[in-house]
């Protein structure tokens, strides 16, 4: 059994001037809770949230030093008094939620991605319980966070391909399912950009049954791709004009995947959705960004427009079960990490340069 | 019985640069089909659509000369071979639809408002059945339309009063019931904007039973009047800063009845919704105005917006019933049909100045 460090090491950004310079830092975490699991780091995904905290998108940072990363697979090393969920020696995931109140009735009702009263994201929140604390993320040599917002994985699963699907993954499952829900059959799913969300959104709107999946992207160069990772269609928004003509009433969900909505015009996806259908943006983009819609399109078509944010952990559990069920593979690429394999996977994830997702790996190799 | 004219008569704009002199013009309606009634008009709301479309907020007109209104009672003096919804001396109401496709399934399932291979708007909608005939509406001396868009009126209720239900109580009534219910038992909702729609959007919500209905205006100026209206709570918002913060989870709905959203920043409506909730907006403003949202409001709150537009046929029965059922009246003020009366009540309903709702009357003086 791998003993607990007093301090945990991890790849930090002093500040977001120097998102471009992470340097192997140690830490002081908050102390374990009786509720709590210490878990030994083996992979973490990186996220397109890594790239827009540690750039400054996202504003200031809430301490020096901050460690990213919410993607994480890895060991259980110690539990609380309290714990039941998990025990030593599990392998579990932790998304990009690391606690909620647990009390308020979103929280009470399978919501707790939504908590109002106290929502810990797993990286530069300043917990509440824990009077100033700012959480650090999973570059890191090991992570504390409450054993409910941990979810075991599957054997089935490998550990690498596993890591997305904690945040990525599940912030495309969550409204899939909530506004299409678990069974696609006859239903018709538009995703609108092939990056690292909208790659597993293929994946799951497929594996889900849909009727159609059909991937929106700007140009055609991820074509092949998308078919390959679940597409049944495909429209090039900026090649084809007019595609929205031969679309009405078509979708029962379009989900907005791409990390920035600015300057995009919505107004025909709008026009395509059954009077049921939703539009979700699950983009979170840099804070002072907004999307702007017709109104006119949102009353002709009686469209909804919404948003989500990750999911729930019942949503976790559901989502890696159907990847081990369906044999699924998240499309990677493995980094190992270190000073410079952070410095690359910020750089290249900012350009978008990855097919479709990083996981930093190695971690027993840096964290002996 | 009255006979039916070749040429209907009514108060036209010639184009909308000349939208404050109404004149008194003849036009030859479109044949009778066998699935249409004639209306001899006795009375007509004026709706904010009415000014939109005279001063060309909404564009150019389809045809010279424009007859607007579609707030209109009437008793049935024609009725084609194939009508079986309503026979010669019915008082009847036609609002904002004056025909769909009838075929397809937003026809089929009930939400013909939302037909989008051939609605028709009563007026200036350029008929796809009628080879190039442009409807005109109720400011007039009779209106022909298809028998299934036209409404029995209950006979407890006013026929002044009822007009401004054929579209403003519609507009309100049908995004109510269709995203919190017909019983609002328990539930909040929020009405943005006392004005024409929102007058009547509060003593709606209000009769289906809602636990709170709260009123925001900007001022406190029609504080008193909501109240007597049917609101629980007001809040004036540009009064009170902050309101949102002591308001989270709190609302079901929240319906924005401004005439426009123009420079409306709208999060903090998003961030005072239940997960379950949504914001749905009935504005239909000028052509080019947009509507913008922080996605970080869309994304933390789980928040859903939506448009609605008019409502169904059988939801036009259910308001009507309402009202009648109830011993609701309409706050209206009411103007004799004439050159000058349909001038002032577009110059005044233009600037707002009106509680809450014109309605013309006297046309059998002027059409006889």
């Amino acid at each position: 059994m791998s003993p607990v460090p007093k301090l945990f090491s991890g790849f930090a950004v002093e500040k977001p001037e120097k998102w471009q310079e992470p340097k192997l830092v140690q830490y002081e975490p908050r102390e374990l809770w009786p509720t709590d699991i210490t878990i030994k780091v083996i992979a973490c995904g990186v996220c397109g949230s890594d790239c827009h905290q540690v750039s400054g998108n996202w504003g200031p940072f809430n301490r020096e030093n901050l460690i990213v990363g919410h993607e994480i697979i890895g060991e259980v090393i110690e539990v609380g008094s309290e714990v039941t969920k998990h025990k030593i020696g599990d392998i579990v995931g932790i998304g990009a939620q690391s606690d909620s109140c647990g009390e308020c009735e979103r929280c009470k009702s399978g919501n707790e991605q939504y908590c109002q009263n106290g929502s810990v994201l797993t990286y530069n929140s300043v917990h509440p319980k824990a009077d100033g604390y700012v959480t650090q993320g999973g570059y890191a040599s090991h992570i504390r966070v409450n054993a409910h917002f941990a979810v075991a994985v599957p054997k089935k699963l490998s550990i690498h391909n596993a890591a997305p699907l904690l945040c990525g993954g599940l912030t495309a499952y969550s409204p899939i399912v909530r506004y299409a829900g678990h069974d696609l059959t006859g239903k018709t799913i538009g995703i609108i950009g092939v990056g690292g969300i909208g790659a597993m959104a293929l994946q799951i709107a497929n594996a889900l049954g849909a009727k159609d999946v059909y991937a929106f992207s700007r140009s055609s160069a991820k074509k092949e791709d998308s078919f390959k990772l679940g597409a049944t269609k495909f429209i090039a928004t900026g090649e084809e004009s007019n595609w929205s003509e031969s679309h009405k009433d078509t979708f029962d969900l379009i989900l907005h995947c791409a990390n920035t909505g600015k300057g995009a015009n919505f107004n025909p996806f709008l026009d395509t959705l059954k009077l049921t259908g939703t539009f979700v943006t699950i983009s979170a983009p840099p804070v002072d960004e907004v999307i702007s819609f017709s109104p006119w399109s949102l009353l002709f078509s009686g469209a909804k427009v919404a948003g989500s944010i990750i999911g729930s952990m019942k949503e976790a559990e559901e989502l890696l079960e159907l990847y081990a069920d369906k044999g699924l593979t998240v499309w990677i690429e493995k980094i190992p990490v270190s000073e410079e394999g952070v410095k690359e996977v910020l750089t290249r994830a900012h350009k978008g340069d990855v097919k479709y997702r990083f996981v930093l790996t190695d971690f027993d190799k840096v964290f002996t």
